[in-house]
């Protein structure tokens, strides 16, 4: 099932402590209403609190026979409304919206602007500074390719394997909107952020891109390459073999 | 001061009773902090609770020596993050936001789709029937021109002159937003949400150019002729002779 979500109310997409709302909750809770029972919601991502979707995919077996196509409008009559499931259709059994798949594009928005826009509150980042992104464009192109990101990442992660393969990396600017757009094959914990962040601090003129480079191959995060707030952040799209 | 809000959390734009948030309301409050000194704040327009805008303007007199291109960043220090000042201009005294205005442009954002987008809660009204812009431009110019507007007004109007001059009105769609656009030289208590209101009920079938036609010669609102939501509604631009 494909869902899109307001993440600001939410403490992230996956359950982890009772009492604290998830998308995940919101999404099991409205099922047991639907289909009777309770099923298991997979993740496609462990997104933190405050990350939107605009694409994000949960799997789950039933099997109570309610045609796919109509649980989406179904759920949403029981699904707060900043949660929304937009398509849904059966997949082959033991498909799970994590470990199948194969890409991820992310998406941070910046709001570029001494004034912030009040509708963006919450759902984009303010930075003041002026961002050329042409060129911020390409030194994200040091992310590009298959790398070690464990510079890139929080020490929270809980992933063994810190390489990771980003096959886009783009910089683009609507108005006083920037946004930072990232295709991988997998992400470390905090690694969209704190990509994002490094470059904020490149706009800030504090990083080169050879310091960059360098931080890349030491694999030792420094301070500079800071998180960036989670309410920019957005996953944009899942890709799936299917 | 040219001001934007997200207009859910406020009871309007205007104070009407002790103990209701108002945009002016907040307003008065940042002056009070910024300047040391309550003003008497004039609106442009009267905007119902749950209106949003992307540009408003506000009039205030004040002795107290502030350079205006500089309250506006003073004061979203002080504004909560759902209002943001974004210009300020000394203008001639006895000038009045509401008064001196020439012409205003209100749009009205509709998310014509089955699923709602759940960024565009309270902030788009969803209507699943399909929409023809083009047809619904074409019934809109009814309403183009100098008219008796009584027909397209709630009856808790203070006007008593209900002729107004519509300048335009659009109809267009983005993907699945559908906006109605309309520029007037005033607007009587609920006429565009009236007018929005009547063109969706074309839009479903239940009513015809004709019939808006006679409805606007008669001068007597009928039920057909419904008034849309609040929550699509957003006052887009202000116009002064300055």
């Amino acid at each position: 099932m494909t869902i899109r979500f307001v993440g600001t109310n939410y403490c992230g997409s996956q359950v982890q402590a009772p009492g604290f709302p998830t998308v995940q909750l919101a999404f099991q809770d409205a099922l047991q209403e639907v289909l009777g029972e309770r099923p298991d919601v997979k993740c496609c991502s462990r997104t933190d609190s405050g990350v939107h979707a605009n694409r994000y995919c949960i799997s789950f077996e039933s099997d109570v026979a309610v045609p796919a196509g109509r649980l989406p409008i179904a759920l949403n009559t029981k699904l707060p409304p900043d949660i929304r499931a937009l398509e849904a259709r059966l997949v082959p059994q033991g498909f799970h919206a994590r470990y199948d798949c194969l890409k991820k594009r992310y998406i941070y928005k910046v709001w570029n602007s001494r004034i912030m826009d009040p509708f963006l509150y919450g759902r984009a980042h303010q930075f003041v500074r002026p961002i050329d992104t042409a060129a911020l464009e390409q030194i994200a192109q040091v992310f590009v390719g298959t790398h070690d990101f464990e510079a890139m990442s929080s020490s929270k992660r809980d992933a063994e394997d810190t390489v990771r393969t980003v096959y886009e990396f783009h910089v683009t600017r609507r108005g006083e909107l920037v946004i930072f757009s990232v295709t991988a094959d997998g992400f470390l914990y905090n690694m969209v952020r704190i990509m994002v962040g490094t470059l904020l601090n490149a706009a800030r003129g504090r990083l080169t891109a050879e310091e960059i480079e360098q931080v890349m191959r030491s694999k030792k995060r420094i301070n500079l390459c800071m998180t960036a707030p989670a309410e920019g952040l957005y996953l944009d799209e899942v890709f799936y073999p299917l």
